[in-house]
């Protein structure tokens, strides 16, 4: 039983998904993984998340450039939160394509969407809402966040020795 | 058994559609018009989309602002043109969201997308397309194309004589 | 003790939070209001963001405008979920100046973005996040967006009858 | 007699033309393919267009940079459908110039916009606009669709062995 | 005989029309105004363009909005000057439509194109053409500089009295 | 003595100033070259714009990319006209800028602006300017015309043969 | 001697000069006002810069629209502060023409350019730059700061009591 | 004892730090660099603020890329000018996320920003500050601004050999 879903729209989107794997395994989600595309494989799409939604899975997270339909598919079908990952790379306007159509979803059928090939984000945004009910992800996220803050702090004093 | 099929996103689409409507009337062109959400009644419109090819519709035309999945949903169903009119009135970034929703669809999947707020020209599209096996309907296309070209002449010589 | 706080960055944002909060009430989910401001009064929202989540506070749901940096410094502060509300109205950029502020976080610090001005959408994503570990909301939510079906379902009658 | 006329409004389109005429073929669609420039020779395209028309072309297809005038004034000439494909490679403002250029066409003269360098959605828009009138375009139209189906569903089975 | 053309592509134009016409007329220069629009009525205005040169006219001045092909299209059938008014108030995208479709004109076939709206900027543009070969026009341009130069004045010292 | 006067901001602009260059060597226009920044060297440029037009210069052509000032500053100073040519591959915001700042002129300070990177397009226009009163340029203009178009023929029959 | 001079572009600017004004009368900052074009009059300003900071004027403040090209010309002619607020209200792309025309100078030049219409942000950073040698200034912008921070403290409190 | 602070978000801006350095060393003004992080370090950068404050630093150079919300926390935690350098190499959406994250700042809370990926012009504007009080900073930006001039002068009269 995996607990989140992370789909993508294509697999040229490996790269984003790559992201979000490694943040998930480094918290030790479950998760699957999928490619689905909502305008290619629609009934497929209908299909799993419902049978996802069955067997445990809690969060998806969708992947997908251009007009970008998936995320607000996916969340058509369920009540669960879907993460939306607008993909810039395959795009000739930059992304604003996919950060629009994943964004400005209707009232009622919300999508969370994150930073433009923002995969690390829509992974930690996953592990955030999970430890609302688990405090063993909640403890790793303060880690992860002073683990950073460390980061940042090494790079300052390398600068001040430069 | 209608020819086309006219489906709003939402009933704040209607001012768009009755543009839609009034054209397709004009041209004796049967048609019937849903207002189903590709968000809020995915199943229905799944449903619908197959149902409609089945009874005889040949065209859709698909009227949706903001994220606007609708015509690219209809496409995802079904091998016959679909039409998207982009609506920039209910939406605070000008139409942008709608019609980069509507137009960067993935390859594979085409959606005919025409002015922002066009509903006329998506049903002069619509009946150019039927003109194709219909001469009829291009009779009155090549009418309505030689009226509206003498409307732009009346003007012409009404400013001649300001 | 309330799981849910909504902050806005000024008064003037009243009107997207009385859609939040009209939705938190709907599903009975308790929640606190602020107006505070991440750039005029930086310290209280430090202050405030750890002692609710010390509180209970388990989602925080930021609304601004602008240069909306008030979810991005909540998330900076917390490891709890933070969704965003862009805000067009105060903005002579149509709302691209709050849209990618709050959108376009680093790798590390996610905000979930919701649609331009929607608020109904913020709140319906935190209910949805809650629902996880809550099945009495997750009840709520099903309903709601069988609801939500069945109003399309009544205005597309209504259209057939006219 | 050629049933599509493929129009390139400069040789540097000739990457997108080659997209749709692989497509035009696999589908067996005849078709005749020109470099016409709207700007450079309007009267061969005047007349051109024209000639066409009468000579059994039924959809034109046009390929166009920059200010992309080309499908419009196609349009201008004829009440046949005009599919229009926006190119973004020779435009240092990412394509909104062509895509604005097509799809902003006034009431009256509808061009069918698809997706930026899309030349494989516009060739299967002609496709399908082709096949209400041709039961064999349309079962070709349907393995089409399905073999795609297939190419993501192999696919996300290699994920899954991943 | 007419030296100066100014052509609207639709009646909704006329206010910048009538900007046009005001500064023509207040540096004596003879022109004539047409409605002909490049889209609805093709072979008129290539007729008429072609017609106008042979008959004196020298300078084309021509206001659309949205597609805006009406200077490009002028400009492909003759060699004199065109100079494009991009309209912004028929645009549901601002006039970035007419604008990038009016100035990004292929090399070869130039438009000059001013302000957005700017009819007083295009007839402005013409009588400084035109003060070329006409010290008399070129008179009247300075002392129109130096007329607006003192209106300048004018407020400013206005604004010292408050 | 010469007739157009070419300004860059800056000697980046050099790859775009050849464009403009070759074209006007080609009409046999006379000209002067100068790099002079209305933002570093404002007095040169002030100074500047009213020698030549004393010495016989009677059209400016403007190259300039960012803030682009510079067609607008020399506009401020002659009632000449000025030809400007924004520059997009110093910017990072793809020449919107340049766009902008060029087009975007008060009522009363002409800038006549040509495509983005539109060297040639400049030069035309200059000779298109002055060939309303030298029907040497103009003959030149109507063989570079036909020319352009038979070098579209050419490659319209090329592709024919492949 | 006044230490701050407020230019405007145009009288239609006053709206955001009474903003300007009325802050830096609460600061007690001397300045003078000015209505100087930069394209209408640009002799006049050359001088006006070159008198003002000759008679003490430390600080300039310059207000515009459009091509906004005030605030960089005045950055021509000095070396003191230029600080920059792009007006949106009189444009029809919704002040990102001043607001890139203002921002995007070139290396060499700085425009210190504040929120889109922000008169108030404008005189504040005034005030912050005088402060550094003038404490009197610095000990009145730490009591405002205070006292907006106040405002918010007073909302929220309201907030609670509704 | 500095009297500039230079903070960048990430050591990915470091390439723009290193413009705003060789100004300041240039120029003589004494400064420190930090690498401090709004949203990963949000503690110690209010913490550093309010020390620097304490320690003498009058200006604030912040250079950050995305959400960019480092400039305007440090606004909100001093009354000393804040300049803002929006960084455009990290970005997918071109700058334009930095550029207005750091420009629309709320009234009461101003930032400085300067062009984009501008280190030059930030250092400049901040030597242009400290010369209102420190003649000898003065003396050297005029000698700079010369430099400058000659340098176009220089090449200019290159261009005229060539």
């Amino acid at each position: 039983m995996h607990i989140v879903s992370v789909i993508m729209g294509s697999d040229s989107d490996k790269a984003i998904y790559s992201e979000v794997s490694s943040v998930l395994m480094k918290f030790d989600i479950s998760f699957e993984a999928r490619i689905i595309s909502a305008h290619r494989t629609p009934d497929i799409l209908a299909e799993y998340v419902r049978m996802a939604v069955n067997s445990g899975v809690r969060i998806f997270i969708a992947i997908a450039g251009m007009a970008a339909a998936l995320p607000g598919a996916i969340a058509s079908y369920t009540t669960h939160p879907v993460i939306g990952v607008p993909v810039a790379s395959s795009s000739p306007v930059l992304g604003f394509d996919s950060l629009l159509s994943m964004l400005q979803m209707p009232p009622g059928v919300p999508v969370a969407t994150v930073t433009i090939n923002g995969g690390r984000n829509a992974a930690l945004l996953a592990a955030e809402i999970l430890a609302i009910s688990d405090p063993s992800i909640e403890i790793k996220l303060i880690a992860y966040k002073k683990e950073m803050a460390n980061g940042v702090v090494q790079k300052d004093r390398q600068l001040s020795k430069e």
